[in-house]
């Protein structure tokens, strides 16, 4: 009866112990409590909320319900950059390479897509030979080598927080700041990060549609962190309309190459109009960041790791440090391309059919759902994917234009079904007669 | 995911459509919906409620989810009577035997006893012979010929009422209103009942321990019932002290049968103060008022069928009708009786130790749980219990006592159990000094 008593105290608008919080968190992982107390349980949490202090023990208790990776023996300072989640979201595949670049260790567990968000793992997966299933031992070891690892969760970290995202999942209870906070940084934690930097995603395409959303997420996510003895901060960055130029999986690498390659980075002036300036302008925003949480820089040397090729270099190193052939990396990486974009069989432009004007929004959301629709993505877990298909995003917010002029790029392989996703499209986005601001991919930074 | 909607709209305050509850009641009858999202929908219902079309809705759907007990061939007027439960409570078998001997046909399903509520049924099978597993079609047959058929639950009827009663003993969602009314008002016309008089119980012994609590069950319970197309009142009464003389299994038979066997009835004055008193008028007014609603008669009709012996004829009547033997029912109750009372080889008095006084209270939870402890209740479904044990009222609230009056007389065959169920008993009543005022049993009838 023990359980019951936890669900009888949330029930009651009371407090959970952490006592009782580690025996849920180990009842979760080890089955030993039954999904429809747990189920329950998450609807009172729902409902009633977990305070600072219990939010933080839970996270704790997840984090300790498996392994907890040990980066001790990893040389130097080392960083864990997490995303909530978002559509075009390809952040990590640069910025990752521009923080190992500065001389920080980058060890991360990445997901694969769910809904309108995508995932690093999936992406990846478009480079033909990335390996995304390395062990927590082969992680290591790589990050002592190179300075950069990623892979896919591992069941052996974090248990309870596999057995409890999936009940949330089903029972209606995803959309719990306390529950979502010790979800992510639990994985953090077992994953061994002692410095967190969180992209809080916010508006249509993200998890958060508003400020006051994101903030609150972003505030539980830093303090509760913090309560746990992680040094963190979050970023709150715009998701109202897609990130960049890409949206899938194949496009998206080829997007975040693209600025890994940019040389003229210095001399280019930052376009917010311009989804690819855009995109690049965050993965500097974030590294930086993350370099001055460390003591180790700021925008500045971000932007000189991609300007001098190191960040593009480390990339490479990465990939082939994770399976990619070295001595074809450079034709696959054009294979990629060629499979993902170029050549795409059907590629379907949507044009702006009006007068001239400034694009007002993009709904991020409907992009996302568009590629879905494609076969890019999922809507249960699980589901196949095809890396090839998305859709480009020409202009960003703000961007004046003509008639005809295309706004996106439908990118499928079936001619029918890109000219259904290029009809649904249509009103996808909204142009109005009056100048619009351009928007900052930086809203807001909590720490 | 249709039921997902249904566990969001209810987690968000909303309301539940008719068609979404009875795919629920389907849903649990026949296990498509799994346990854990109906967890999660009962703590959503626990905290954010169910109004009342939703309750009366829930409630037809449940009685839907299996057969319908069909009682139009049943001669003249028939009653179901109910009981939410309470310590000391065998007024069914005394109210059942008086109305059918007033011309009403008396067609009941009663359950087992849990935690300190004693169940119908365990009490009858403290009778050699009484068969409680009868069918449906035995019910309906035997009701016909005598007027008086009782059973434990099948799960034929109503089978989502198990399941949900079931789920919410493990989640904590019992204490819920809208679904305490639901649960008991769709097994009654699954039942085929069409008139109900309900006896909320209300107190320390009674699963509502205040009188506005037991008004809000009682309220939803006639609310719910009249949009359910029932006839329906509801009879509040005391349960801050045991009711009647008797708590146990075999004893409560005992008492029942005194009562029933009472020819002076008319003729004794209500002694509110005696327990045997107290629980004799209790079962006359809940009767009579059952008589008024059917337009049958009021209380004096059913003093008479007490009086006339009547009552007692039909109980025995009924008592053969399930098997106990004919020709052996004096000797048989003889034995119950020697089994279950008078012979049982502890019988250990509990004393007033103090100064002459009033006893001002007797705490009806903690007899309930000294009979358990004895081994006369259950703190788990489906563990077996002792018939013969219980524990023995002397005096009611009011009642002058002395130094060294008996209060208690515990009756079980462990001679040291017995000690230590006594020793707990000690302080399980007070004394006062000043005189107090006996309680009636009835607190307030709810139309």
């Amino acid at each position: 009866m023990g359980f019951l008593d936890t669900i009888a105290a949330k029930r009651d608008g009371g407090e959970n112990s952490k006592e009782q919080l580690i025996e849920l968190a180990k009842g979760a992982a080890d089955k030993s409590i039954p999904d429809y107390q747990l189920g329950a349980w998450l609807m009172a949490v729902y409902l009633n909320g977990l305070n600072p202090r219990e939010t933080a023990d839970l996270t704790l208790a997840m984090a300790d319900s498996g392994e907890r990776l040990d980066l001790s023996g990893i040389p130097g300072p080392h960083l864990d950059k997490h995303s909530t989640g978002g559509v075009g979201d390809k952040t990590t595949l640069v910025v990752l390479p521009i923080l190992a670049a500065c001389g920080v260790t980058m060890v991360k567990m990445s997901g694969r897509g769910l809904g309108i968000t995508g995932g690093t793992i999936d992406k990846l997966e478009s480079i033909p030979g990335f390996r995304t299933d390395l062990t927590p031992e082969e992680m290591i070891d790589q990050a002592k080598r190179i300075g950069i690892a990623l892979s896919g969760q591992t069941p052996r970290l974090a248990p309870a927080d596999g057995a409890l995202y999936a009940l949330r999942d089903v029972t209606g209870t995803v959309a719990s700041i306390p529950l979502i906070t010790a979800s992510i940084l639990s994985k953090k934690i077992a994953g061994g990060a002692e410095t967190v930097v969180l992209d809080v995603k916010c508006g249509s395409g993200a998890f958060m549609k508003t400020l006051p959303e994101a903030e609150a997420l972003a505030r539980s996510l830093v303090d509760t962190g913090k309560l746990c003895g992680l040094k963190v901060s979050a970023v709150i960055t715009d998701m109202d309309q897609p990130l960049g130029m890409a949206v899938g999986n194949a496009i998206e690498v080829i997007e975040a190459l693209m600025v890994l390659e940019s040389k003229n980075i210095q001399s280019a002036r930052l376009n917010l109009t311009d989804p690819l300036s855009r995109f690049q302008y965050l993965c500097v925003e974030l590294a930086g960041h993350a370099l001055e949480v460390l003591g180790l820089g700021d925008r500045a040397t971000a932007k000189e790791a991609l300007k001098s090729g190191r960040a593009h270099e480390k990339a490479i190193e990465w990939f082939c440090a994770q399976g990619v052939d070295q001595e074809t990396i450079d034709l696959d990486l054009i294979l990629v391309r060629k499979e993902g974009w170029n050549t795409a069989k059907g590629a379907i432009p949507v044009m702006h059919t009006g007068d001239w004007g400034f694009l007002k929004s993009i709904d991020a959301e409907r992009v996302g759902q568009a590629v879905i629709k494609l076969g890019g993505g999922r809507t249960e877990k699980g589901q196949s994917i095809d890396h090839r298909v998305g859709v480009s995003v020409i202009s960003a917010v703000g961007h004046r234009v003509t008639h005809n002029c295309p706004v996106f790029t439908v990118l499928g392989v079936d001619q029918k079904l890109c000219k259904e996703v290029a009809s649904d499209l249509q009103d996808a986005f909204v142009v109005t007669n009056e100048p619009v601001e351009p928007v900052n991919p930086v809203l807001k930074i909590v720490h």
